[in-house]
């Protein structure tokens, strides 16, 4: 008879429910038989990756068999050069998912409290219960966060407060003011991260620079990702930028090859890219048309949204709606794990894909999908 | 004036010592003005990555917009049918590296202790550290593991023990009944960590398959690579094959995308190529004799060693014949963090490289390299 190895594990990690990903592709075609599946699920990028990066990474094959650069010397060279900062205050992570796990690891412990926001992205409350920490969770405010009250949550035990700019799942976005406000509302041994990953598709003016405000808040650690506008969620390649004496913190516990070759040849050809970024803000803001527009004819709500996904209220509750969804060949992405229960989140795709995923909406909707 | 951030981080990370990386080529290049400069300091496959891996590599471009499969399905499909275990006993790492800092999260924290060896791979204290646990290091024996004193120092306190197996960077290897001595002396709640990095170039045949005692000890968690003999050390992934409550309990901790898109297509076609396999044991094999009868004649000792490298003993410090092979555009691996400041590592190259590595020590043992 052997161990309850479970019980050996430390307190947190009892708890812990991991990450639940979108629905691959081809697991549904399996599941289904199904084929041409539209995945709307994981706001990858449509357009596909970037050809300069592609490039890159044909590039990268030789060295396969090589290490990577533990310093990422050629990555932070082009980063610093872009964001008008040191290569000292730059973390590299396996996707910025990395990143937040390695904040928690430094700044939390059983004995401290991290803040952040109701219907947060989910690997906030991951990352903190993973170390055993407190999550303080402030409630949401018209699906956002409600910063004077984040900035209330503060305790003596809290670290760190991370805050999604805009925020996945809900769109939700906060101009400068507020996050200004904030900044000085909250004492400088809080650890402030900011993250970005969807700030490349921001088109408001009012949207701030989480990096141009780090001269004036050094508790501020902004986080960054090349998995969505720069079309390559399947390299895993974030960073953060920061103060030089986090940036060190982080360093120490990151794994020194947690940036592959190839990822790290491609973000370099993709942070310059800028034809491809364009190009994808472009058709980002066309997909938002055509589904706030669509939506709208079919009489469903939804949150505005900054980023590349948008987050709609169905009649009742959604998961009966994406199972319906599934059989059409449509994933969209259900958020009950948020709380959100009546809602599905879906993906900006190319033009064709979004009118497929409206015209299955459609059909569900007028087919009904009975009680759950 | 800004807060001293190191100071606000958990006690174990202000003390952490980060990883030092063999330099990189690039960076000899630029500092010295070298060309052609031989690197035998990573332990990397000299063979360049398998033409299989590279095909899957270049057919997975097309899918870098798009996140990894989270569940790793086609990689633990191929490693389950390899090693006859479930797909529920598999992790997926980012390097076996992740595996053990997963490992090190889920069952160490300020009040529990790991034990290793003098001389063990120094990701060990350093995943250990980074959760504040306590690292009970004992003494080597003959270079390599003690098992008996190794259980001896389990106490109350023993959550984890790390145990490489070939051992990095003494090139030590273990026979079965030794490990069997020890697992029956080891209580069945301390989760011991066998290292088999190395595994695949072992040739001799008392070497035990970790994966075969898995079914004896529950409590065994095997870790290996694609980094050496798969020639993939660019691409990053490493897995573990335990219990599946403690595969459970890794995968809880685990980022779900953590090792990426075409990290998974290459170690999948990387796996069955045993054609690459076989000739990767023989270059190295090859390159072992050559080291071994080169260094006798110039009069080096050395530890006998049962991976792809060799760690050869200087006549005094170390650290200046690096230096000096530096200059002659050699990089090979000063061992003075693991306590062995007398030891250059070098790890077995193509038969040329083996050669300009030989011939530049001769000639610094004939120059000189003044006292230290």
């Amino acid at each position: 008879m052997s161990c309850d190895f479970i019980a050996l594990a430390n307190r947190g990690i009892q708890g812990l429910q991991p990450y639940q990903p979108g629905k691959p592709i081809e697991e549904l075609e399996r599941e289904l038989g199904l084929r041409n599946v539209v995945k709307l699920a994981s706001n990858e990028n449509p357009l596909g990756p970037p050809a300069s990066a592609l490039r890159a990474y044909r590039n990268a094959a030789e060295d396969l068999h090589l290490y990577p650069d533990a310093g990422g010397f050629e990555l932070k060279a082009c980063l610093s050069a872009g964001l008008a900062v040191s290569p000292a205050q730059i973390t590299l992570g396996n996707g910025s998912n990395d990143i937040l796990d390695l904040l928690a690891r430094v700044f939390l412990d059983e004995h401290s409290s991290a803040v952040f926001s109701q219907y947060g992205f989910i690997v906030y409350p991951i990352a903190t219960q993973a170390v055993g920490a407190t999550a303080k969770v402030v409630p949401a405010k018209d699906w956002g966060h409600d910063l004077p009250a984040m900035a209330a949550a503060v305790d003596e035990s809290t670290r760190l407060v991370f805050i999604a700019n805009p925020n996945n799942p809900t769109g939700t976005c906060l101009g400068e003011e507020a996050l200004r406000q904030f900044m000085a509302a909250v004492p400088e041994r809080v650890v402030v991260v900011l993250d970005e990953a969807y700030a490349e598709y921001v088109g408001d003016d009012a949207y701030p620079d989480g990096v141009a405000l780090l001269s004036d808040y050094p508790n501020l650690v902004v986080t960054r990702t090349f998995s969505k506008a720069f079309g390559l969620a399947g390299l895993r390649v974030g960073y953060a930028v920061s103060h030089p004496q986090i940036a060190d913190l982080l360093n120490r516990v990151r794994a020194p090859f947690n940036v592959s070759v190839p990822a790290m040849a491609a973000a370099v050809a993709a942070y310059t890219d800028m034809a491809y970024l364009a190009r994808s803000r472009e058709v980002n803001e066309a997909g938002m048309a055509q589904f706030t527009k669509g939506l709208a004819e079919l009489g469903l709500a939804f949150i505005p949204s900054a980023g590349n996904f948008i987050t709609v209220q169905m009649p009742g509750a959604a998961l009966p709606y994406y199972q319906a969804l599934l059989h059409k060949g449509v994933i969209v992405r259900p958020i009950g794990v948020y709380g959100m229960p009546d809602h599905l989140r879906i993906s900006i795709g190319l033009a064709e894909d979004n009118a497929r995923c409206l015209t299955a909406l459609k059909h569900v909707l007028a087919e009904g999908v009975g009680t759950a």
